[in-house]
């Protein structure tokens, strides 16, 4: 071997990855990296799936790329129904366009064999036995919020802050008065703003006055010289917008608005039709969020014409779910209610007014997925914690197919077909990352579709620990998460990160896919950190009496329960206690600043997120659910006001924003700094501009790599 | 002893401050603190002055806070004239208000033993022989930029973007239209918008329309929903503001505007009226700063009568000082251009046209101060590098009094008595926090008014060197300053920051008190590093040549400058060539972050305070000097935009901003973090609420030990 040999190996070697040994440990595994780990990734890694899966009446369709199967739940036997091909040869011929793949094809009518297309500028309707199109519908240029309603072939949407329907105008609104979207800040379960009726010859809708409003400028600085964008929005405490609903006829081009009264301060919700279509229902919540009212309104007059359940709570309700009429008796319907401390199911009769409570228990039901008409089921799906399932009752027995108790830790979701005989469940298990099955819901026989392979299948992984500790109140149990690094070594001491969101309508620590790990989880245990989550009380799918502990004083019980999770840490022999960090964002992001100032001897590093700092700046229909207003609470206010703690700040905090945040404004964040520059503290800050509420697409990645530098730095 | 003792004496010994064993060496030298060094902190040390010094015709005027004294130069006596309790007692009877101290009192009139008083919303002529108030003259609520006449009694203010003179309202213009108040973003020497004719019959005074000038959005988060607040800012190659010139007469009410044509892409600069008021002078600058016009309008009827001199420049010309007339010869005055490389006096006949330079030489007049008219003479200022003095020249020979080579290290300014035969020379040197002296501009005999003692005697100090390395030319002297530790050992290995400016209009290392060293610079050696600063290239009063090397490219060989600073420094042995940092605010947060990005291998960490990032996001006046316009010299823009380099990052760079910044706009650092976003680097960021181009005050100790921090951590 020569010389010039000897050093092409030498230069061969240097150019190994530093990963070799580790490698080689872990008998050729492959390391994670962030562009993997974290969505928007370069190489992001993710489960399987079926995409488009759906019913049409009682078979289930699976569309490919190029070929749409329709598979018989009976029998899970499949066929080709059409080829994106000869459809494709339809569209051109026709000049209509052309589709790129099966999967956006949408199966509306059950009885038909048409399908809905969706087009740029356009909706088609297929019928793929006679290979012809139907019908065609066009919309104007620069639609948003398309409905299409499959019983009439009407389209609802909007363009910049006006309703259309049919490419009429339908409201000649100015700017700051909203028609067409959804309202209230996506709160109370809202997130459209239009309604079609059973039939589609009427289409309600929402309109919102935002004109009174105070603007908040976010400044975007792409442009040659920095410009303002204003977002109106009502923080805590201040004037609101004034919502109403409208009813639209198509047939005569006429409006009429719900004769409901002043709109000052109060919400409407839950907006549903009447079978017949001659009434509409909805839900009216006092700003107070403390007395909600079901009312039925005549959909020809706008009159009201009967407050039908009125529902009252010290605390608050949260009324998040239309009424649903039973498909085989339109005097009956169906409401959700958490007055027992669990949102469960309850049967209407409009006739005598009486009320049925149907399902019951310390669990509950996160979905109603539809009815079993022959056999008067209803089907739905239901939690607790870490276990989730798919169940039927009988609306007149009150009878359920299986205690809830029979669930398994998992997170399930479902989508049943149009007779309710069938379902596809869509879930995950700690180790299967997703399975999609074809159940029947009267046998609870299933056949699979997918079972997902592992997408970290090959590399170095942690391993991953779920348990339950007791929370700051003594009683209640906390679902804790808890990852140890792939070679971990119970004689060595590691530091820790605590991963918290800890808010309403969250839950972290899940049943289902690896229970809820986040890919930076992975990462960070990868690179040695024992990584930590508790769901404290405050989170989500506990029930009424484990969220509502927070009441008046958001973030200060759930900083006592993360305390105990420490507490449970430090009693474990791997763990170093002086080398423990936390992280969240938004809510999380109020709960990490909150954990450094409340406990600074507890904390050496925290990262928090987009956070709110002070309740007074965060929206009105969020924030005074849980706070109530400043004026009626200024104690919470202060207590839970985090500038007023700016100078207990001990570790090493990075507050991060969004430049765009319209969510949890800059404000917040901005605010503090000056807290803390006021009494000589030193926190550290990052803004990421051109984002909103969290660090989306392919900026994930730095993100990441940038909350991974401060812990690697000051942990 | 007891037990108990014992216990006590060790507490003792561990509450000792750390500080000790340094305390020790340092023969029980005080350690300083921030508080102490930095302007704003609450201990700030500053050198003793002399607040309110001032001529009264050819005495000196001392005002002590109770006593005020008169000191005749020639003798050095000194006697009391008033105190503040008999003025007081005056006041009091005529319920006028009351003077918390006497260094306020204004010496106008040579010839009367009168003195103008500022009280609140009023101003106040006191008459001390008589021990009687002459006069009284109020403004109205709110009145600002004030400017009163002493010839005439009147007084000019303005409110809010308005012009009033005696209370009366002289403009009426919509918000965009700036009345009264300095143009043109205080650049060309311009610092007020009043100008009163030498007997104070006439106003001459600006007018900015600023209404086609894009608005820059800068957010106060203090308000209880953020808000913004505008501020018209021309950036580079934007449409600018357009400026008038008017003249008011208060006699007759009436105004006008000079007839000096289309304002549009124009610079009015450096007003000064003729003698007899008859005409105003001023010079007109074109856009691309390479034309003066010194122009001589009719004040009575505004046309042009005559433009005198022209200069020009293929880089720039910056004309500064407004002409000023010979007392003893209204036909004659003079000049200042820096036309032979350095500023210098021209005389200019008006009756011939005749030019004749009066000083000559390689340094350069800083200010005029004054004249001499029995001896025919003119008193200024004059400087180069880190000499500077005072100097007189006659008119008719040109004869200075000495050679200006007999400077030695210091920096001068000087205030003129009524004749000009004695002069208050305030300086500093190396040693001297601050003489101030009684000069004789005749013999130059001295008496000492005040030497100040240093501020930082027994307190631990760090050495102060000075010298001369070459520039990145191989034959331009630059003068750098190092500070090494007190307890400086040359076998150690020492961290270097770099403390750099480096831009125009600005000196770091000078001859005077502790050659200009800052506080922060004292407090980093104090904790062991070498400090060190470098004036490059670019940077002020080493003449045109020295300045203008940058022109269309800045940043570039400043950059080049800086690290042949550093190649001096890596051959000093005691200097840890691996642990470099840079630091600079403004021009040199730009330096900082250039540095950082075109030599990442060189510097390690670097904190860069409100920098330019991007010349075109910059103003008109400043930017396009040196730069030009993005449109006509692109690839300058492109060279200099820090973005274009953002890839390159490799160590730790913190960017410092204020939400408030109006001079440097947030977009510069605010793009750039969004640069790094998308090239995947990793600055760190920082911000200062409610503050505007850099941070003053009390939060300025926070911003010190913030920088202090990322230095201490990183480098």
């Amino acid at each position: 071997m020569n010389c010039i040999g000897k050093k092409a190996i030498v230069a061969l070697l240097m150019a190994l990855p530093i990963g070799m040994n580790v490698m080689a440990q872990e008998n050729n595994k492959k390391q994670l990296t962030l562009e993997e780990l974290i969505p928007g990734g370069d190489h992001y890694l993710y489960a399987e799936n079926l995409y488009g899966l759906q019913w049409w009446g009682d078979k289930c369709i699976r569309p490919n790329i190029d070929t749409l199967y329709v598979v018989d739940p009976k029998t899970n036997r499949e066929s080709a129904l059409f080829t994106r091909a000869e459809l494709n040869r339809v569209l051109a011929k026709e000049n209509a366009g052309k589709l790129s793949h099966l999967q956006s094809v949408r199966f509306l009518w059950a009885d038909k064999p048409q399908v809905l297309l969706t087009l740029p500028g356009k909706y088609v309707v297929y019928d793929f036995k006679t290979n012809e199109l139907v019908s065609t519908r066009t919309t104007l240029p620069k639609a948003a919020n398309t409905d299409y309603c499959a019983e009439s072939g009407n389209i609802a949407y909007t363009i910049g802050n006006n309703l259309y329907v049919n490419d009429q105008a339908v409201t000649h609104e100015p700017e700051g008065v909203v028609c067409g979207q959804s309202v209230h800040r996506n709160e109370f379960g809202i997130s459209k703003g239009t309604f079609w009726s059973p039939k589609g010859d009427l289409l309600a809708f929402y309109r919102m006055d935002e004109r009174m409003v105070a603007q908040y400028p976010l400044v975007d600085i792409t442009t040659r010289i920095a410009e303002v964008n204003n977002v109106r929005y009502p923080m805590a405490g201040m004037t609101s917008h004034q919502v109403k609903v409208g009813i639209y006829n198509p047939a005569t081009g006429k409006s009429l608005y719900l004769d409901a009264g002043d709109p000052t301060d109060r919400y409407f919700t839950n907006i549903s039709w009447a079978p017949d279509e001659k009434s509409l229902y909805l839900i009216e919540l006092n700003r107070d969020q403390n007395h909600a009212k079901l009312c039925q309104y005549d959909a020809r007059s706008g009159k009201l014409l009967k407050i039908l359940l009125e529902e009252t709570n010290p605390k608050y309700v949260e009324p998040q779910h239309p009424i649903v009429f039973l498909p085989w008796d339109a005097t009956k319907f169906v409401y959700q209610s958490r007055r027992d401390g669990y949102n469960h199911l309850f049967l209407f009769d409009t006739k005598t007014d009486k009320q049925t409570q149907l399902t019951k228990g310390p669990w509950l039901v996160s979905e109603l997925l539809g009815f079993n008409a022959r056999r008067k089921e209803i089907v739905f799906t239901a939690i607790n914690g870490m276990r989730s399932g798919h169940f039927t009752v009988n609306v007149a027995t009150g009878k359920m197919n299986q205690p809830f108790s029979s669930c398994v830790e998992s997170v399930h979701s479902g989508a049943l077909s149009a007779s309710g005989s069938y379902l596809i469940d869509r879930y995950s298990t700690k180790a299967q990352p997703r399975v999609i099955d074809l159940v029947d819901t009267k046998t609870f026989r299933r056949f699979n579709l997918l079972t997902a392979t592992d997408p970290y299948a090959g590399y170095v992984m942690p391993s991953i620990e779920t348990g339950i500790i007791k929370a700051a109140d003594g009683t209640t149990d906390l679902h804790y998460r808890l990852l140890k690094p792939a070679n971990f070594d119970p004689a060595k001491k590691y530091p820790v990160i605590v991963y918290v969101y800890g808010g309403p309508h969250a839950q972290m620590v899940t049943g289902g896919w690896q229970n809820g790990t986040r890919g930076w989880d992975i990462y960070m245990a990868n690179k040695g950190y024992i990584m930590f989550t508790l769901d404290n009380r405050g989170s989500s799918n506990r029930g009424f009496e484990f969220e509502s502990v927070t009441f008046r004083h958001l973030g200060v019980e759930e900083g006592k329960d993360q305390v105990k999770g420490v507490e449970f840490l430090k009693s474990l022999p791997y763990v170093d206690a002086n080398r423990i960090g936390v992280h969240g964002w938004s809510f999380g992001g109020h709960e990490t600043t909150a954990l450094m100032l409340r406990y600074p001897d507890i904390y050496k590093v925290g990262v928090a997120g987009g956070p709110v700092i002070d309740w007074a700046y965060y929206e009105v229909m969020y924030g005074e659910r849980y706070m109530d207003t400043p004026q009626s609470n200024p104690e919470g206010y202060k207590e839970c006001n985090l500038k007023n703690l700016a100078g207990r700040l001990k570790g090493h905090l990075l507050l991060i924003h969004d430049d765009h945040d319209d969510t949890c404004v800059p404000q917040h964040t901005l605010s503090f700094i000056k807290a803390c520059i006021d009494a000589r503290t030193y926190p550290d800050l990052f803004i990421y501009p051109c984002h909103k509420h969290n660090v989306a697409g392919r900026d994930r990645v730095h993100l990441h790599e940038k909350i991974t530098r401060y812990f690697e730095q000051n942990l």
